[in-house]
């Protein structure tokens, strides 16, 4: 008799704008191998004519079974899920969103099937707030599968919480007994990639080094009254000045950003998880800490037990 | 005998980051000539060592001779005076800022040469506030020019004033009796340009069709309490929902960025004065009709104006 907890029982993947991840899981989640091919979306379909679904669908099918074609193969009658950018309109199908307020773990049904060359893939619908009267909602995919994970983590917590998953668009979710009933997106993340690459400050910049004092720098310039636009550009007449280290500027300019996300959205959060890599999750604890909020940190990939807690609670994978 | 008005007096440089402009000039300041030899900065010295000043001032000398020797030939004792970062510590020659409160038509000998194969090119100092107990200073160069300018085209208004120029990176300037006492600086045209170029907005938008509506928009998000980086991210869910048309996205952007700045920056100004495009002027307008403030809008390129005046007030040009 074989070692149950070696048996692989599901494919679930993480397919994202940037990156790719792989795990094979056993009956009960846990992963017995994973893989991290690099096959974003972007890098994959760069060659491809954006409105030509054949071509689209073909890249996908060719990346999905580079990816673990092998696993499949020696056991052909495994499930495979998949959450992230994957299942978006520019993706390999559109899985669609569930509107909140909703419980992401989902139901049976709710995936949404595409095929491949030797069965199908099930993608995960995102979460969406419509737009009403002309006040934008939201939308957030991939992370629901990081709600889902999160909240098994932390053992299914009874009433509210505010989540923030930090990144490169940070999400602050609101939950209330295990379902997802608002949350706002916020892009520091992406706004750090744009500024510390290029325009005025990447100029000013040199080789970043990690500067501790720099970012609680930024924090404090962060939270000023001037205002986010304002108070960004003050990184380079301190670097002119001699009173900030041209390595130190990306620190700074990380500083001044979170700041400013979380004295906007701090408000009203009540408890707060934060469940991110551990150096962002640091950055956000800290800018946290002036406002008198001291956050849960869960320092964990909570990905591939968000996706197994999916497939299990949609009946994809049976309780063993 | 010739007429006063056609013989050459000053060359006049506006050499800033991305672009330079060359004008001839009369002896009251009149344009004889104008040219935009596309020979900014980031062009210039793409292929040099920064570290290697020789080599850039060669660089420099050699686009200098370019875009206007044959002026210079022609007429060997003209002076010769330039703005913007060709007088920035990455430029030609470092020609420092004046630190505020300054009077920016400056004084004689504040000017700083730098030699070319036929004479010297006098460079105009930048403004500074010094940085102080850690908090950011500011600096500018080439919008002391604009200022000189302005004023003068204002007809060198007595009391307060604030004078704003929008731009990549526009500044809000303060002034006193003709004297800069304060200024700020907000990046806004650079994180439009960063944010419409690359990113999650850049994927979302569609080419740009000018769209008032969506200029409204997103001026009355751009003033929410949710902050900047919640409010940029909503032009995607809108486009998502069908409610913003893809090609509407930079004008809803533009719109919540310079919400945000106004919302800022218009506590205690005073009379404003915007002096920029005609664009981005009825841009500005429109943000601060909000907040019940009507600017004057001075639609008019003040910066030959304004070479025009620091040359005769250092003495480089002489009273006629």
């Amino acid at each position: 008799m074989t070692d149950a907890r070696s048996t692989p029982s599901l494919i679930a993947l993480d397919w994202g704008t940037t990156a790719q991840r792989a795990w094979l899981l056993d009956h009960v989640g846990q992963i017995i191998a994973a893989r991290r091919p690099d096959q974003g979306l972007l890098a994959m379909t760069a060659d491809i004519d954006p409105h030509d679904a054949r071509a689209r669908a073909h890249a996908y099918e060719s990346a999905f079974w580079a990816a673990c074609g092998d696993w499949l193969t020696a056991n052909p009658d495994l499930p495979v899920i998949a959450c992230g950018m994957v299942g978006s309109a520019q993706g390999w199908s559109d899985a669609g969103y569930l509107t909140v307020p909703a419980q992401p773990k989902y139901r049976p049904g709710s995936l949404v099937p595409v095929a491949h060359r030797a069965g199908v893939v099930h993608l995960v619908p995102g979460l969406r707030i419509p737009s009403a009267d002309g006040i934008p909602g939201n939308v957030l995919r991939g992370e629901e599968t990081q709600i889902v994970g999160a909240l098994e983590a932390l053992g299914d917590p009874a009433g509210q919480l505010t989540l923030i998953l930090p990144g490169t668009h940070s999400k602050w979710v609101r939950i209330e007994d295990g379902t997802v009933t608002s949350f706002a997106t916020a892009m520091s993340g992406e706004l750090f990639g744009l500024l510390t690459a290029d325009g005025i400050l990447a100029r000013t910049a040199a080789e970043p080094a990690r500067d501790d004092e720099a970012f609680a720098r930024g924090l404090a310039a962060g939270r000023s009254r001037h205002g986010l636009l304002t108070e960004l550009f003050g990184a380079r007449p301190l670097v002119l000045d001699g009173l900030l280290d041209p390595a130190s500027v990306a620190d700074y300019v990380s500083g001044v950003l979170i700041a400013d996300e979380v004295a906007h959205l701090v408000r009203g959060t009540g408890p707060v998880v934060l469940c991110g890599g551990a150096d962002l999750s640091r950055r956000y604890a800290q800018a946290f800490a002036a406002h008198g909020v001291e956050p849960t940190v869960l320092a964990e990939d909570v990905t591939a037990r968000g996706l197994w807690q999916i497939a299990f609670a949609t009946g994809l994978q049976e309780a063993s």
